[in-house]
């Protein structure tokens, strides 16, 4: 049955962009299914590599996909449609916009973060320019939970959920044998996937025993003296850490390494895909406290896009969000990305709400100051109440009682 | 109901050793399970950090755990009893049966891999020399199912499983952004657990589209020319190495980085805790092909203690070995270790067979060369008919027909 929909008929064309997340199909079929309730939509393209594949003209049928794909590629993570890291310059996006207009598309659809919601934003103006009724709409995503107006990001809490899962192991894991492990989790400038790791700890005694944020100006002095007092008081220490972390200058630590620095299109120096964090941090600890024992992991792409560890609330959320854009899209001549607000009240809640692609767009959000603790080395219990629904029920951890028994 | 035992009646002694695995307290469980149905066993001891438990008389009393404790701790990662690295000597293994005689312990349980089956053999002999009947068992766990005598070892399938989600998801990650992506998998010097990355192709186009084993000579020549050779052929490459690679000559690779070694007591090199061989291998690619977007993660500890990522199969065998060794020992006044055999037929199925202690001790096994392919760096499809079934049934993978839009 199809719904009866105001105005504009056309193609629609959605396209993904930026870092894969575990849930990323989820808002893809999202739209993707809703589209195909709505008689205005006439055929469903999708973009390979997002905007690198709307410039080629790499286009795929997405109507053309049986009903048995769009739920497997659902639950399957990182983007389907494949995706890519171009920013893209005020000529791409006039480029972007005449693609659009040859193909006769109507409602467009980008699902990615603040840069994506960015470029949104650029060709909704430039078909606004054109007198062109383009329907644009930013989906939005990322694991780094960074993007404004949102009280979570769909792609969060399956990472959260991963880097929980990883710590509750890894915490065992050095209960197990002693000593010093370090973990360093995504998030370059916001800290609410390291901050996840806090979600681990069942008791006083479990790890993570320090979380350092990139909100908060990084010491290495401070830090090897709080891993000190930690191993020193339990013979042992687990510790998260952000791999955007900065001295009070604004230098990330990753940069202390001798290492030849990448830099990608954003200006960014590369931080993930390289264990040199990790090792800096592992050698400080080594050198400053005569601890033998310190190892140091870096938990990389498999945050992202591990196959099999996802929250259930984000991949219905994810779903939703999607949904949600194509429901708002066919609704009127509307322009927007689809946020998450939580409603208030004891029960967890969300509703999906159109906001201005301006307000998502450019600047991110960082973990608010009541998430933090005061000594800025740990988690608050506002933020893992704030965390624990997105997230969902952990594993379920066994400890012995451990009743001595009498020495002889 | 208590079964009938021959023979000596006094109490048990259990303890862990080694690397954690996420089903070592399955074979913990099984065995105090099982010793709970025999009167003959009256106490059931648990040491405290393997044989540096029994050494310093750090002694729990595994009787007075609930039944629901014994069953959280069975499906909980990493040793609930704590671990050791330590290799004990002669004089060490004189102590340690002192302890168990002045305890009265007549079934002494070591879990661990081929060290500990060498120093469950050594106390035993302590025991014959003073003749004191002690049943002493080994069983068997490591990730890296390198003990000879057994078809494969508990802790591995859950590693296995591990790297192969980890590869499904990562596979998908790099064919969303494109370059190079190599991915670190624990293995000192056998190559299974980095061949069971193999397990995560669904189709000819998926990574890992090389495999690098320790058992065979690695060259970063041909290694720079192979992921050349895929690159430019699909325009992407996931690779998967052993930590424990080396050249023609046994130098490990990681030893080409300038960082500090740390050797432990077994005279081994640190290779997992630090993303150097990673870093080493994609700086190679970088400079060797021009390739900008070079990626590595090391999976470090992830492998064997992530919380929620257990096969099945693999749990059910590790408590079947712990409950099979007890079995065992209150049968006769036995010793041993009980190692996996595979029944033959096209239907998987195993069984539980005592083998002599120094059979399993010292020595460890590698990757059969049927299991290799010719090249050296992929596995055949023999490795993945072997290891299909310890690691279970995989998350399912959706994926678009992706039929083309006519270009206008």
């Amino acid at each position: 049955m199809a719904a009866r929909t105001k105005g504009i008929e056309g193609n629609m064309l959605i396209a993904q962009s930026g870092g894969p997340t575990a849930v990323i199909n989820q808002s893809l079929v999202g739209a993707v299914l809703e589209a195909m309730k709505h008689k205005s939509i006439r055929n469903i393209y999708g973009a390979l590599h997002g905007i690198k594949g709307i410039l080629g003209e790499n286009l795929i049928d997405l109507k053309r996909e049986s009903r048995a794909t769009l739920q497997a590629v659902a639950g399957t993570p990182s983007s389907a449609l494949g995706s890519v890291r171009r920013k893209p310059t005020p000529a791409d996006c006039a480029a972007i916009f005449k693609v659009l207009a040859k193909y006769d598309v109507r409602y467009f659809f980008y699902i990615g973060g603040n840069d994506s919601a960015e470029t949104t934003h650029i060709i909704n103006e430039e078909a606004k320019k054109a007198k062109y009724q383009l329907r644009c709409f930013h989906i939005c995503k990322t694991i780094d939970n960074d993007l404004r107006q949102n009280d979570h990001t769909p792609g969060f809490g399956s990472a959260a959920r991963f880097v929980a899962q990883a710590f509750m192991g890894d915490n065992l894991d050095n209960a197990a044998l002693g000593g010093v492990k370090i973990n360093v989790v995504m998030g370059r400038h916001a800290g609410f996937l390291t901050a996840a790791a806090a979600l681990a700890r069942q008791d006083e005694e479990d790890g993570p025993h320090l979380v350092y944020l990139p909100e908060r100006p990084f010491s290495l002095e401070k830090f090897v003296a709080d891993v000190k007092a930690v191993h020193d008081r339990i013979g042992r220490c687990v510790v998260a850490v952000s791999e955007g972390i900065a001295d009070e200058k604004g230098t990330p630590v990753v940069t202390l390494a001798a290492t030849a620095k990448e830099v990608d299109s954003h200006g960014n120096v590369q931080l993930s895909g390289t264990g040199a964090l990790g090792d800096i941090l592992a050698q400080a600890i080594k050198a400053g406290t005569g601890i033998t024992r310190v190892r140091a992991d870096t938990f990389g792409y498999l945050q992202r896009s591990f196959a099999g560890c996802v929250s259930a609330v984000d991949a219905k959320e994810a779903f939703g969000v999607g949904a949600a854009a194509v429901k708002e899209a066919v609704s009127g001549n509307k322009d927007g990305s689809i946020a998450i607000k939580r409603r208030k009240g004891p029960k967890y809640a969300v509703e999906f709400v159109r906001v201005p692609l301006r307000s998502v767009a450019k600047e991110t959000r960082h973990m608010p100051d009541s998430f933090i603790n005061k000594a800025g080395n740990h988690v608050t219990q506002a933020f893992l109440d704030y965390a624990a629904p997105i997230v969902g029920k952990l594993p379920k951890i066994g400890k012995f009682k451990r009743i001595p028994v009498a020495k002889k």
